[in-house]
Parts: structure tokens; sequence; C-alpha cells
């Protein structure tokens, strides 16, 4: 298998997985204790893009002691990703705030028995679970970038994924919203379905970043959480324009077609007004390609993009913290 | 003729000039006097991209007097810059030293006999010399954006434009060069070739940049002017910086296939090392579309890329000003 960015395994330290067709190398911090029993794993129920681990899906599962396993996709995707976290992980020039304010920790690999593949265990990429300690979870999984393929990529894959960018928002917005959870006051879950989600226009995405601050579960959009989750110190502006002035800077990598992933807990907000563990993260790495010195222009494009709009929504809603339940 | 972006000619109080076929409409600032005479018009010397005006080909001329000619473009692209121009003109939410600083003043358009085509007047607009003043102007031409082509642009135009886009350095670091000349100590002129800009790569565009302000006409990139023209109050760094600004909040229009074109004086730079007229303008809105409400991510994030080259260029160099000749 010959991967389009071989140069990417050229990272300091860290050899090639080519070079360890086994994924039990520990190169890495000491592996993370095995979970309790294989019957802890389930698929995370706050998954709001991406395929579902099933009977008949390969998928992430989560153990409930803080950790995710996501399976090493198919064809040279999943031995990217797994380059890249290793590459990483242990990159000196990454500043460790950047590090831990924005990106899952890696812990490594691990052979796993799945549903979809009974008898044949499947590597997975071991990563914190970055929605571990949300009693009630609302998430938002956004694709950030006009461009979701690396340049260097071939004929077909281009165009391929320019015919989805043109029919998403990725063109136009520089970003597109792959998937929304929300969850209302009374714990009701109110969800995004794939096929709405991918013909969401210009107004729709707007609205659906109201949604996901809003404290209703039903239709109603009253933004009532926007300064609690997306405002103040700590919240998804401030976390957005740190790592903004961060890809002013880092000419280290290109993250094609990774997203954004935001989380906050609801029970938490809807209570206080306040916290709630905003979080702001960066999520799917199968597509970056090394930065040779030059900044990510198109991720930092979609990344001002989204920060306009949510901005918007900061500046038209009052920022008095919302009624307890 | 059906514009691809009808809507652009729907800013406030401009009538879309498909309702005045003739280009004498006077709802502009005064139209400029004439030239003393036609035989005044010549191309300009200083013009480092696009067609240059000659028996066979239309091109912009200047007069002298500081007015820059600019035939309309076959097809809708003609219909559209002036559109673009109408528009911004008279938009009331540009900033009027955004506009002063970093865009051509427009007045107006005029029918004006071409070498190309004796005998049959073709309208022109009519717009601010951007290099008048200049006794030795050194120039360069940069189209900002990874994306050329506006999102509603039918498929063949994107599948053209996308390969030319693939094959220089646009998608890559968001922008390229396509012009470059140079006026050396002794007013030896440099300049770039077609072909050999045309297959610049990222070192080369580095190269053309360091290149840019070097004091030498030969080929030794000295970096002698990178304080005085890139560094500095008022500085190229700072006035990108300040569009930069302004880029983050405009969602007015999208600027696809536009350039930024910088400018100063070689003899006053060389002579003071410092000052020397330093111009940066944005040019070239043929494909301009509206913002909608969205920023236009493209061309900041090409715009970001291109400020992080020149930084890289101004940190490597000593701050002292050469000294005169």
């Amino acid at each position: 298998m010959i991967s389009r960015f071989p140069g990417l395994f050229k990272f300091r330290g860290v050899a090639s997985p080519r070079n360890h067709r086994s994924f039990h190398h520990h190169r890495h911090p000491p592996p993370p204790p095995a979970p309790a029993t294989m019957s802890d794993l389930r698929p995370p129920e706050h998954q709001v893009a991406g395929h579902r681990a099933s009977a008949s899906k390969l998928g992430p599962v989560v153990d409930g002691s803080g950790l995710f396993y996501k399976p090493l996709q198919a064809g040279d995707r999943g031995e990217h990703e797994l380059a890249f976290y290793e590459a990483f992980s242990a990159h000196a020039a990454v500043p460790p705030r950047i590090r831990d304010a924005f990106f899952p920790r890696f812990h490594g690999t691990r052979l796993l028995p799945t549903e979809a593949r009974p008898g044949e265990p499947h590597p997975h990429l071991v990563l914190d679970d970055l929605l571990a300690g949300l009693e009630a979870p609302s998430v938002a999984d956004i694709k950030i970038g006009a461009i979701t393929w690396p340049p260097s990529s071939p004929e077909p894959y281009v165009a391929k994924c320019l015919a989805k960018d043109r029919g998403t928002t990725s063109v136009l917005l520089g970003f597109r919203v792959s998937g929304v959870r929300v969850v209302g006051p009374g714990g009701a879950v109110w969800r995004t379905e794939r096929p709405e989600v991918k013909a969401l226009d210009t107004a729709g995405v707007r609205r659906m970043l109201r949604r996901y601050v809003s404290s209703d579960s039903g239709e109603v959009v009253d933004c009532a959480l926007a300064a609690a989750v997306y405002g103040g110190e700590g919240g998804v502006l401030s976390q957005l324009r740190e790592l903004k002035a961060w890809f002013e800077e880092q000419t280290l990598f290109h993250f094609y077609s990774a997203s954004i992933l935001l989380g906050y807990d609801a029970n938490a907000v809807s209570a206080t007004g306040v916290g709630g563990g905003v979080r702001v993260k960066l999520v799917d790495f199968a597509h970056v390609a090394e930065g040779d010195g030059v900044i990510d222009h198109n991720f930092l494009g979609g990344l001002c993009s989204l920060i306009k709009f949510i901005s918007e929504i900061v500046s038209e809603t009052p920022d008095t913290p919302p009624l307890g339940p």
C-alpha cells in the first residue's frame, strides 16, 4: 500500500507504520489498560457524523472509562491517520497548549474485536473520548476547508470531493456542518439526519449553528445558550480565536477534510448559564498533508468564516444567562 | 448576454449596465478630462501581467496624466467588472479608508480608439494609474486565492481554472505570482517572463518575493530593500495586515481571481532606505461575486499565506537601511 504522502512518515523519530505491520508497536506512552471486558465496548451515543459501529459496519467504540477507539480506515487512510497521530504527538514544534487544548490525546493502537467482523480483530486508534465527563453532551461536527482533498490527490478523487464540496456549503462558506446533536432541558435529544444535513445551504448552516445553542429541544431556535457556549472566556469563540492564531503561524500540517468537534454539557449550561465544559477539538486526520513551510490557508480561511458566523450569533443575542430549569 | 452573477447588479442605486448599452452613462463622478490627444495613450511600461495592448490585442493604456484605461473584457467579464466598480464605488458599507488605500479610484467609462481595432472605438474602464508618480516602479502582481472560479461557475470553466490552479501554486499556497518587475540601482530592469512565472513552485515563489526587494538587477538576491519595502510603518506587511482585518469582517464581495498589485519607487527606496511610496492595491474584478453575508475565506486564506511568506522575509533580513547608490 503506497501512501499518497510518504513524507508524512518522516517526522522525527517516528518509524513508518509500513515497517511495523503489527500494530502492537510500543513506541508510545504506555498503552492504556485494556477495557475491563470487551463487552464494555459500545458505539458512542453522542456520535453525530461518520459510520456508526454495527453488525454491518466498522465504527468507533468507547469503553466508558474515557477512551475512544477508532477503527483504522480502509485503504491508506487508516495508516495515514495513524502516521499523523504519531508525528503530531512527538513533534517538538507543536505547542503543548495547542496539543492539549485542541486535539484528542493519542494512546497508540490496539487490536479489538468488532461486531462487523467477528473473529477478526481490527486495529484501532486509541484516543481520548472527547465527550467523556459531559453529562448531557450537545455536539456539533463541522468539516473545515473549502478544499477537502490534499493537492497531490489523483484526479478522480479530486473530482469526487469537488462535486461533494460544491454540493454542500464547503466551497461557498469554507466549512460544512456534518452533524449536530442537542440535548434539551428535559433530556430530550434533537439530532440531524444525514440527508437533511447534506442539503444545508447558507441559511440552513446559520440556523443549525443557532439551533446548537438553543435551550429547547423542539424546533424553537432561541439561542438561549449562545452567550454561555459561544461567548465569554473559555467559550467556543475564544477557543476558535486561539486556534486561529496558531493557524496563522503553523506550517507543519495541512488539515484537509478534518473537522472541528464542538461539545458542551447541556445540563450544566442550562442550570448555571456558564461553564458547561465547552470543548473545541480537531478530529479526523486521514487526509492531513505535510505543511512544508506553508500555512494551511484552506483550514484557516474556513475557520475565519466559522468564527464570523458564530460571532454574529453571539452579538445578536443578549448575554444574560438563561435561568435554571 | 447573461451575467453569471445577476445579483451583483442589484447594489443600491446602481442600475445594471445591461440597461445602459451605451457606456457613456453619467451616473458617476464627473468624467475626467479626455487625454490631450489620442496619441498620448500608450501601453503602461510597468505592466507585469495580463494582455499588453498591441496591433493584435486589446490591452490597458495610460495617458501620462495619472489615468489608466482598461478595455472592457470580452464576454460578460467586462460588464461584470464595470458592475463591480459601480457597486463598490457607491457602496455605503465600504470604509472610505479601505476604498482609498487599497482600490484604484473609478472614473466611469470611456470609448477609446485602440491599435488592435482601428476605427472601432472600444469601451474602457477609467481608473487611477496605480503606479503614477513612481519614478522607477518596481511592481509585483500576485493573484490571490486557492479557488479562482466563483462557486456558481459552470462545470467546464471550473475544470479549466482548477487545472491551472493546480498547475501553479494557487491551490497549495493560496496565491500565485503572476509577474514581477524590478528596477535596479542603475535603472536596469529585471522582469519575469510568462513561461517562467507559470512554472514557479513554492521555492520559486519565495525566491521571487525576495527578488522583488533586492537591490541588484542581476541574479543576486540580497533582500536589501526588504526592511524598507516589506517592513516598517506603511510598508507592504503593515498594509496587508490592515487589508486582512477588513477581510475578516467584510461580507460584501468575494474577490475570485483578483490580484494584489505591489508597487514601490526603486530610486527613492535605494536612495533613502525608507518610504518610496509603497503601494498595495487590489486589481482585476471580472470574477467578483456578491458576498451574501459570508466572508471571503478564499481571499482571506491566500492573503494570510502571502503575509506569512513576506513576514518571514522581513524577519530573516537585517533592518538596517541600504546605503545610497
